[in-house]
């Protein structure tokens, strides 16, 4: 059996979302900015495109900027609220610990240039409370950035809440929707969203699009200067293949998200249920605030690289944490924030379903996971010490969440 | 008949190319970061890719990173060598008035900085010399930044000489290659040329995808911020399908270069001499050095836009310049730098052929360009003053390039 569980990585096009793309490689080829035919109905697709992605999360349609993908749209978002924020004397940021680095970067980049960032501490649930972010801001704060959806263990942060304190406050609000916006519906109107970063390699659509919504009233500021595209704030020809295959793979998403939520829900329970059933094992991540498709386990005495290989072996593609950061030999940012030891976050497995998994794919999971660790704990020296009474345990023994 | 001949805007994208594309959108879709199998697999592709580019323009295969596009590249070469250049006390830029604007407006953000740039006059014939280049470069020279070949007149430059003269005086050398690297053979380490840009939808590779070539030594800076992706230099999951759909597109193009430009060479001389029989016409940019594909005429009591837009009612898609700024009414800032009055540069007109062009198209175009400037000629105030001697003409009567 080939069971693929990463789709917190990435995803498969769909086929209604690439045969969707066709037409625009070689059909409706023109520059978007040409005064000519062939052109012109090119910027016809992209401007009804840009409408029909501002729909799906409640924007204008003026307030969607097209980028190269999720990376880029949380770098130019971040810049742009310090770039405000600096020009009236504000050179502080919060966000969280447990950010992508696509952000936490971008921040780092910031502190060089003088500004102070406060990076929340996650609960050991894995979310923040609205309270905490209230408590942080200062009258010199330019930015809040809070991720919608953490990207290693789903869970959802209350994204209303602090939106409505930073509207009340007057802070720019950004938020990373990469891992939620196809499985929680948003609206960026209602939550008070001044920025957000979307990815379509999440959710069925192509690598190398994504999307920037920025409330009308922020200024942006380019981080790729050049033509006048995307009303001057963002240069390069545009990709218009891959942002209608986004267009058409997030209307898909959200189409679907309740029926898709719902049948996960059900796998997501097994999941857990059944890998919890794994001696000294424990989820990661608030058991209900998460997303379904999600799910994360820590295990006592085993390393991360070798379980993914092993399952691999097994036909299960699932990882250790973001893919951004698998090369990385640190344990997990994500787990060492909610409070994970470092032994415990090396051990780290994350699951991530897609909507057509099956129950008897992830009984396989299930079957293979158990059957891999128990294999590795059997040669472990670590486990030894832990069954042997030689260090302590960190999860009590059939730990169920 | 449908002629289009705006491929110095975009170019479609080759069947070839198109299919070499597919399996990377839903079979081989892992994220190449992803330690599993089908992870791993792609990250394979993308190394592949990586050095059949490099080995195209004569590169070690890790000197190419992946970028969203031309835009991009160009962006992320200037302010790397502003970084490094600042860190040395070296904040003079070195440029042509008739670059990109990727080139020209990320300049000018580092002007803000209190970087100096030099914009390097344009000769009549829309060429730079080595000479001008040696003149202006100073102790605190930090970078000489000049396009391959211009991308509305087609202009060839000296780049080798350019080159050689930049590694004498240890100053890092960029040029945007996007205009030539399809039709003119480039070795980056014969030319010495430090960085170079690529853009993919130039040479009917996909939109949103493109090339930084940087020599071994020089330091990018990011301008994306985020995961360990292209040697952590550019963050965001890698557009594989792209990639790849660029590195066969690249592939295709130079291996056809000579046989292009022979017939293409045809092709430009029969245009040349057809729009030249045109009254009060000139054509813009040197007659031998520019590329083959690339014609460029002002023609006096003409406005560009209503010249494209008869046009295509023809069937005929060219441009006025650049389609990075079509919307604009400001007349072509390329036409201005080789020194076409303003009158002249609204009337201007670029055709860049593909290399599928054939001579009843080509004579097509003759004939309909002819046709629709009598036309609009007819009616225009302008040239009424001029042909009744009220005003002074610019160019002398069926000039011949």
């Amino acid at each position: 059996m080939f069971v693929y569980a990463d789709n917190a990585a990435t995803t498969a096009v769909s086929k209604k979302v690439l045969e969707s793309m066709i037409p625009y490689f070689s059909e409706v080829y023109g520059n978007p900015s040409s005064l000519y035919s062939v052109g012109q109905k090119a910027k016809e697709v992209l401007e009804e495109s840009r409408e029909r992605i501002a729909k799906l999360i409640g924007a204008d349609t003026k307030e969607i900027y097209f980028t190269s993908g999720g990376s880029e749209a949380d770098n130019q978002a971040i810049i742009s609220a310090a770039r405000i924020g600096e020009k009236q004397g504000k050179k502080h940021i919060i966000s969280t610990a447990f950010e992508h680095h696509a952000v936490l970067h971008t921040l780092k980049e910031l502190e060089k240039e003088g500004f102070e960032v406060t990076l929340l501490d996650v609960h050991s649930n894995g979310v923040i409370t609205p309270e905490q972010v209230a408590d942080a801001i200062r009258e010199d704060t330019a930015l809040v950035t809070v991720m919608y959806a953490n990207n290693e263990i789903g869970t959802i942060q209350p994204i209303a809440e602090i939106g409505a304190i930073c509207k009340e406050k007057g802070v720019i609000f950004h938020t990373d929707a990469v891992q939620a916006v196809s499985h929680v519906h948003i609206n960026v109107k209602e939550e008070n969203i001044d920025m957000l970063s979307i990815s379509a390699h999440k959710f069925h659509g192509p690598k190398g699009v994504g999307v920037l919504y920025v409330r009308k009233g922020v200024r942006l500021t380019n981080i790729i200067n050049g033509g006048a595209q995307e009303s001057g704030k963002r240069a390069g020809t545009e990709n218009l293949a891959g942002i209608v295959g986004m267009t058409v793979a997030l209307e898909d998403a959200i189409a679907n998200i309740d029926a898709n939520n719902e049948r996960l829900a059900k796998l997501q329970d097994k999941l857990i249920e059944g890998l919890s059933k794994i001696p000294y094992s424990e989820l990661n991540g608030d058991r209900e605030k998460r997303v379904k498709s999600n799910v994360n386990f820590c295990f006592e005495g085993v390393e991360g690289e070798s379980l993914l290989l092993l399952l691999d072996d097994k036909g299960v593609a699932v990882s250790s944490g973001s893919a951004c950061t698998s090369g990385s030999l640190d344990p997990s940012h994500v787990l060492l924030a909610i409070g994970r030891p470092h032994e415990v976050a090396h051990g780290s497995l994350r699951i991530s379903l897609g909507e057509d998994a099956t129950e008897e794919q992830v009984q396989y999971i299930i079957d293979s996971v158990t059957e891999v660790i128990e294999y590795l704990r059997s040669f472990s020296p670590f486990w030894r010490d832990l069954v042997g009474g030689k260090r302590p345990h960190v999860f009590k023994e059939y730990s169920v969440a």
